[in-house]
């Protein structure tokens, strides 16, 4: 089975299940954050981890491990324009691993968390009881809606509407295994700014983490379902920002961008900060590729281009 | 150093950080949830974690593995008297698990979450890349305060306090690894039924995760510190329910009882369903052991009677 096909099956699952949940989910599965009624508040809340040999190769610094483990939370944070609140972490640690070496990965979860305005609350820690077993570490983050109570979800994408990037794409993950992978800075300000500007002419985001051909898939995907129509992402190859170096292929491949990737009304001006890489078109023919790229007169599916961590 | 002088300095190291959180956290880490205003609302969250090898067996079913992990956070809510509102999942697979034995994992979560009034709003799945590595399930929990308000910490034991469980100790973990430690039922109606018949005079209280000296322990030191003054626990031995076939000291050190352990106020009623272990008395030399063990006249230190999952 391909990547789509998979990922269909497994969102298929998701929105079966979801259909299960009581009221109080106001944002179920299948978007970068859940968000739950609270009494009188919302709370957007995800999880996500970053495991050794997966995410992060075996000596890399625990401040990189951390750093990273965090911002892409706060990147999910970001892509919802939400405002970050708290996290707790949960960590399994290698059995060869000091006590100094795990009050360091501590000491810098606290500290970046902190940073993003998200401060550490509270947490589980475990050593793996076999020997040479992966680093596992896994950031929940909370967060508030903005104070105009607009939340930006996968699923809102209209026919005609632009799709904008807020940076260069592409060449993430060197092959030593540095990177920007492990350095990037989460969108949330440039989020905020974005939906400062265009209010309502903001209809969906998601942060680019896995690649722009995948990621925009998922936003075609899930804006389909939701106004029941069938739309395309057209991608044009001439406009997609791809780091020095980095050839378009790869901008889409690469994944661990964490831009943001939003999709606005076309009456809206693109903001500064932001390149317009494409539109959204409604296509008559069910079974059309969500996503293509636009070179010329050819038109290639790039629905698939990008990579799971699986 | 033995286990209780480097979890004081686990513990002292999390209270000197906690002295930097904003005011919006309202229980800080060391507790079995930490609590952060939301708005208008309150609201109960904790991470809790079961790795293989650690605390299950390699060849233990899907759906026990799933149920433990959601049982042990569902405890913790008990533990706080709260109500589980929703939870998060977080899995880090051994690449040579098949994609059905992945689904029937994914399915035992959401069936075991529901099922204790906590609906899966949200995880991450990631694969291992190397082989043979184990099996690791986070489990975040979210949970509201009772409508009257009260919330259970561990700090509240007060001089005089009456300590009681809600059940029978020891035994949990069969050698061959099956055991109540897969099967136990988390005590949340037992933890509002003691709230609402005792009301304020429940002082506080822990789930027993790690053994009653251990746990008790927990509570002496972090009521000790609350009230600025030197508690200390006095078990009864002839008072603390086994398990059949358990003895004294492994009732005290097996752990994954999941039991509650409540201080209660000594003109209150010791309630159905609840027996009482010992109480709470002060000394007046530093450095006294947390819990003591009372046989007729003999005393023995306790404090470290249990056993953690590093």
């Amino acid at each position: 089975m391909n990547r789509s096909s998979r990922e269909i099956q497994i969102v298929a699952a998701i929105v079966a299940a979801n259909k299960d949940l009581p009221s109080h989910v106001l944002i179920p599965p299948g978007d970068d954050m859940a968000m739950i009624d609270f009494g009188s508040s919302r709370m957007l809340v995800a999880v996500d981890q970053v495991v050794e040999g997966v995410h992060f190769i075996t000596g890399t610094s625990m401040d990189l491990i951390a750093r990273k483990a965090v911002a892409r939370n706060i990147s999910d944070v970001a892509a919802m324009a939400g405002l970050p609140i708290a996290t707790l972490a949960c960590a399994t640690l290698p059995r060869e691993m000091s006590q100094d070496i795990e009050a360091e990965l501590l000491s810098a979860v606290r500290r970046w968390t902190a940073a993003w305005g998200a401060p550490l609350i509270g947490g589980d820690t475990t050593i793996h009881r076999t020997s040479s077993a992966p680093l596992v570490l896994s950031i929940t983050v909370m967060a508030r809606p903005r104070s105009d109570g607009r939340v930006l979800t996968r699923s809102g994408a209209k026919v005609g509407d632009i799709l904008v990037v807020s940076g260069s794409l592409g060449g993430s993950f060197h092959s030593d295994g540095t990177g920007r992978h492990l350095t990037f800075s989460p969108r949330v300000e440039e989020a905020h700014d974005l939906v400062d500007r265009l209010g309502t002419s903001v209809h969906a985001m998601i942060d680019l983490s896995d690649g722009l051909g995948l990621d925009c898939a998922r936003v075609i995907r899930a804006s389909s379902a939701h106004c029941g129509c069938t739309l395309q992402a057209r991608l044009d190859a001439g406009s997609i920002p791809c780091n020095a170096g980095v050839s378009i292929k790869r901008a889409l491949h690469d994944g661990e961008d964490y831009e943001l990737l939003a999709a606005i009304d076309p009456s809206a001006p693109v903001p500064t900060g932001f390149i317009s890489v494409g539109k959204v078109v409604e296509k008559k023919v069910v079974g059309s590729p969500a996503v293509v790229l636009v070179t010329g007169d050819q038109e290639e599916d790039v629905s698939e281009c990008g990579w799971t961590h699986e």
